[in-house]
């Protein structure tokens, strides 16, 4: 992941965070050359990410901070458990920056983690379905980025990660264009041989017309029942990716994949899921 | 709220979801010069922020949309509650501009409402106590001047906006510094005239201790049972303002209040409530 | 196009052009409230692209100025053809803050639109054939939003916008990945629904290699002569896009053409046109 | 050359080539750990400018990676010429990191050294004469200082950095100022001690009334043919730095240059000149 | 003290003074790898600081200075006295980074030294007596943080960093509010448990009014003559924190002292100190 | 002047001034639609400047206030006089927004006029005397522009705005290259047709050996008596401008403009002149 977008991240939380007048406690009562050592640690069970934006914000305080990551995202593409009381990582530095890092380090640790549960969560629950778990653009405003590589590493797959990726044509679009196939027809014309076009339809009918546009590369079966996403299914007959969407859940989203669709996208992976809760235990001063 | 904040992020939420292409989408199948109208509508019942953020969305795509708001946070200070189907704004412009802003503006909408919603909640369970609901420094990086102002639309209280505001002084900075007296005392230097010293304790042992080092303006009754708060409230007997925290929640936030405290902070309502339900219904193309 | 990435690119050509000191020049002979009338006038025929950004400098330095544009790149899709001597658009407003801004106008006028202008050249060449010109992302660092809608403008398509976009699999990636088959197996993967995968071969052993991995979206044949391109569209037979590059010019594009393929990409229309001659006549003071 | 201003560039490029998503690609075929080596090589004859652009952009994605340069801009005032097929620079460091940062890196140098090359070029055409070649205001929006110095970095001087440097006084200047000795005076004034006058003429009548007015310290004699120069160089007769502009190519340079100027300034040196074509040839994984 | 708000500073100012041409002077005078030493030397005595900010600025430029300061504002809350003749740091690097960066290294150790010595002088003044010196928010636009940061270290202590820190309540808000009663209602809602309320108050008449509503945190007493200060004191009686301000000066501080307030805020510290003057002395080349 | 760069300054002042938590007081204690009129009034007599800054803060929190501006830097180049309580402007608008904004508009009014008024004492002081003030780069860092403006609306002539302006070859420059003629002759290269050079000489000898090496634009004269200065003024003999510097003050500057040098360059109207005491009087709400 490209570290500039992480530190750029970083930076804005601490200008809210510090602004005029800094960690003015720490400054009062902790003497400016003491050091600590401490652990991060994930106070529930959970699938961490985020580590890199933690370390980026100890390091931008203390550039001589000592951290060894215990469990980790930087490298690895689906997620690592940590049990409940599992440490994230250890650091040794500088009291007063760490002290002052630790709130931001914890924020972005906390909800990036929670991002990467939810998924895991989800794709554990279909296990052994063909469906993968994919994300959508319901993210935070400043954080997609990271957002969108939590869902990767809580084992989903990433859908846009903005608006000229790919078409996606919806209801709206359809309506004022004036009709699926006029739609279809030039969207593949804009998105030229490198982009795909997704159409979303919500009857088998709209599924039909837009299959007999000549097939978009794949279609977004919102709000369907598990019956008719099944029905779906055989009609597309391969010839689209299909993707189901609309207020799945935790409860629903098996019956979902028993329908045979190849992705479920779920928002509330990245607008609702709560954060996983982790905090930091100062072990040694010094 | 000043609006420059408003702006940037909204600003850095374009950048990221319309990157280098744009929304390839809406200029592939909406005529240029084409119009529409639409509701802002609540898909379930809530309190609303967030709404000017909303307008600057769709206004700096558009800057020619007329935008009524049907309901608001420009003024008030505790929030409006809308039902579920309510409308929250309606809008006329540009139909390219509007799908684009579109997913920006409920992003922010959902979030910063879900936020007011969650903090609403707790506000009516413990209506008759004391206690009010503040928030902590638990919130999403970029989005703090936002979330804190949804907190209080929602009717709570905003606890430190950051760092430089006011002296907490925790477990950490007690350790280093070498007690609870000495830490109060140098923080009371440091905070000046103009700043408040709080301190976080865990047991009536360290509340007598603050006690006794001239009370801080705050004590933070840090992961008490009720009975202990209500016997820490007596402790101080006006001497400090008293605030609960730790791991509060809907279920057990009656008994906290029972315990007289005066307010009581809540980290979930920034970093862990879910979104608000919230979608654009286009009515009439023109 | 989005607004907020033009006038980014506006206010940075103007920091470096006003610095500290502003413009001396025109502060110094033009008295403060004198006005002038001007057109932008083409020196020679090619097609227009940048008119929006032109406008943006002159109205970010004089927010009461009256543009009235005769041709333009606002709405269209394939660019507007200008002869030598034709009017862009004609100007009145403050001296002092025209003359400031001409330069920094001119200069993305003229930058723009001569990649439109190269772009619409070679597609004019190549009329006829089903091949369209695809531009790459050998773009001026900061300006490839500007210059890839420069590149429609003039008539062709776009590429990737960014590395996000898709997958494009190039002789280093398969080397590392030990093969055709490994690297695109992992690219679909990680590339999901709805991002596709292209995969660079120099020759048919290659392409016939990438074939049998499951025909990925597109391939590149790149610095393949006409023979060879000719071959190796026979060979996909329509099971992906084929995409012709490598030295392309307008002496050869003809016979690139001719071999069938669907995407001619070209680098040096981003990164080697020659700036389409575009002057400010001012016409009367006042 | 304050290298802050080479690192905003090149983060303002990664920005647009990374947005959210990253490079794809190279985080699906190349694993983590594994390291190349590789050559930047030049693949035609020229002179090299934006090596240290270049190292900036693999630097900032991998601030392990070793560059040995082989040929710089770094600390020489005049370019150094490289053959085609010979070494910029070697590098070793991270695979995915130096894949991801390729492009960046080759696109700055490919536009500054065809800048570089191209101004050697014209230097070299006059070589044995009195002038200089010099660049003007006609630069890439976001580029100038690089592109300056590439300028000299092919054997170039340069002209005004900004518009606030120096004043140069054209025909709308001298038009609304009420001709050219009010013009003059009153930019004097405005230019203090530190700051040069220049002032263009298109005839020899504009000439004799701008040395008339107390001679600024350059003439820039602009559209004027070689016989037109040589009666201006000798009606100047030292008085003033002369220098001639409008339209000059490599095939009239000589021409111009004959009549004995001081400098000749060519837009086409920063705004049309093709990029010089580098590529990066990776040797061995490893 | 947070050094990214530094590093941002000094950044803005390197933008200021490097432009788009850069030191022509020391790249043209000072060949490339020369090396050389010095020490920054305070001409006049004073209280030094703004050392972080002068290191940063060399370290920017030449990131393997290496710099020894010799009396700094790193880790010490009261400022450090130096002589007229005293060094503030000794330097070792490259000749040309170093010449580059010390202007703009100067301007911001003289300026900020100006305010911790003038806090100093004040400070000393009043030595003896129970009153602090505080300052205003009449900082320089852009520096704060620096500026407040040196009035601690000359011995001050801060009135707000900011509008959100605290409520004061001026002369226009009680006038719009209707009373001192209703405006310290309605701004002790706002403030909540974390932040304090000061009103400011002309006359004797309004600080009984304010400590009839309940006194506030503190009261500022507004352009009041040492004996209405004394009878100031007398009536708040230990109810508030008493600050004095308005045009308070070296002249008339000890008469202010003497009245026995806790504060005395004084504008000018921030706003118009003079600078202390600093300078670099160039000891040996190499 | 252009406005993006007060904007800037605005901006930032802004953001240190609002923060995350906004002006609690006014949104607490002013209704939200209530409106107020006032005057900016000068509290003792000096030269206004930075009208436009103090505008565009109100502006940017206000879009619909109406300020009607008394006396003015828009347009004029020498600054206006306002007597002790003249009205600078006056304004009518929302009542919150202006009072959040008066400390931002006051500080840069203050801070700049302050300069304004400074330089004009200066200049009046040296009235019919050949010399000009001038000002150096000892500016505040993030002001420059705006300082140097009111250095100029002082009636003071502006020195370099940056070191890409100019050359200015000082001691250590002399020392490194070895001498003043080969210095000189170096910078002049570098200068090109359109940057002067200027040498700081200490002694006759010194200034003998710039003349000698073909004298320089112009020639500093640092820290010289008035009678070295008259010799000095004789010996340049009007081949290059001659300007005095080295802590002039308002006592010694008359004998320095006696001794014939064209500029006199002081720091301190830029790094020490007190601030102009201006204030809000709020005259009727509504």
């Amino acid at each position: 992941m490209n570290q500039a977008t992480v530190e750029d991240v970083v930076r804005r939380a601490f200008a809210e965070d510090l602004g005029c007048g800094g960690d003015i406690t720490s400054e009062a009562t902790v003497p400016a050359g003491s050091r600590i050592a401490g652990r991060i640690v994930a106070r529930r069970e959970g699938v961490i990410a985020g580590v890199d934006a933690a370390c980026c914000a100890f390091r931008l305080l203390d550039d001589g901070v000592e951290i060894s990551v215990e469990c980790g995202d930087g490298e690895r593409v689906d997620g690592e458990r940590v049990d409940g009381g599992g440490t994230v990582l250890r650091l040794h530095g500088n009291a007063r920056a760490l002290l002052t890092a630790e709130r931001t380090a914890l924020n972005l640790l906390g909800h990036l983690s929670g991002i990467a549960t939810a998924t895991a969560g989800l794709a554990a629950a279909i296990e052994g379905y063909r469906a993968r778990i994919t994300c959508t653009r319901k993210t935070t405003p400043g954080l997609r980025a990271l957002e969108k590589r939590a869902v990767r590493l809580g084992g989903g797959s990433n859908h846009r990660f903005g608006l000229g990726d790919a078409v996606l044509i919806k209801d709206n679009h359809i309506a004022i264009a004036g009709g699926i196939r006029p739609a279809i027809e030039r969207a593949r014309i804009a998105a030229g041989h490198m982009r795909k076009v997704e159409v979303e339809v919500d009857t088998l009918e709209q599924l039909e017309q837009a299959l007999a546009a000549g097939p978009p590369d794949a279609v977004l079966l919102d709000n369907m029942r598990p019956a008719g996403l099944a029905r779906a299914v055989e009609l597309v007959a391969g010839r689209a990716t299909t993707e189901a969407s609309g207020g799945i859940t935790a409860e629903t989203i098996q019956d979902v994949a028993a329908s045979g669709v190849d992705y479920i996208s779920v928002g509330w992976i990245t607008h609702s899921a709560p954060a996983l809760d982790i905090g930091l235990d100062v072990e040694t001063p010094g």
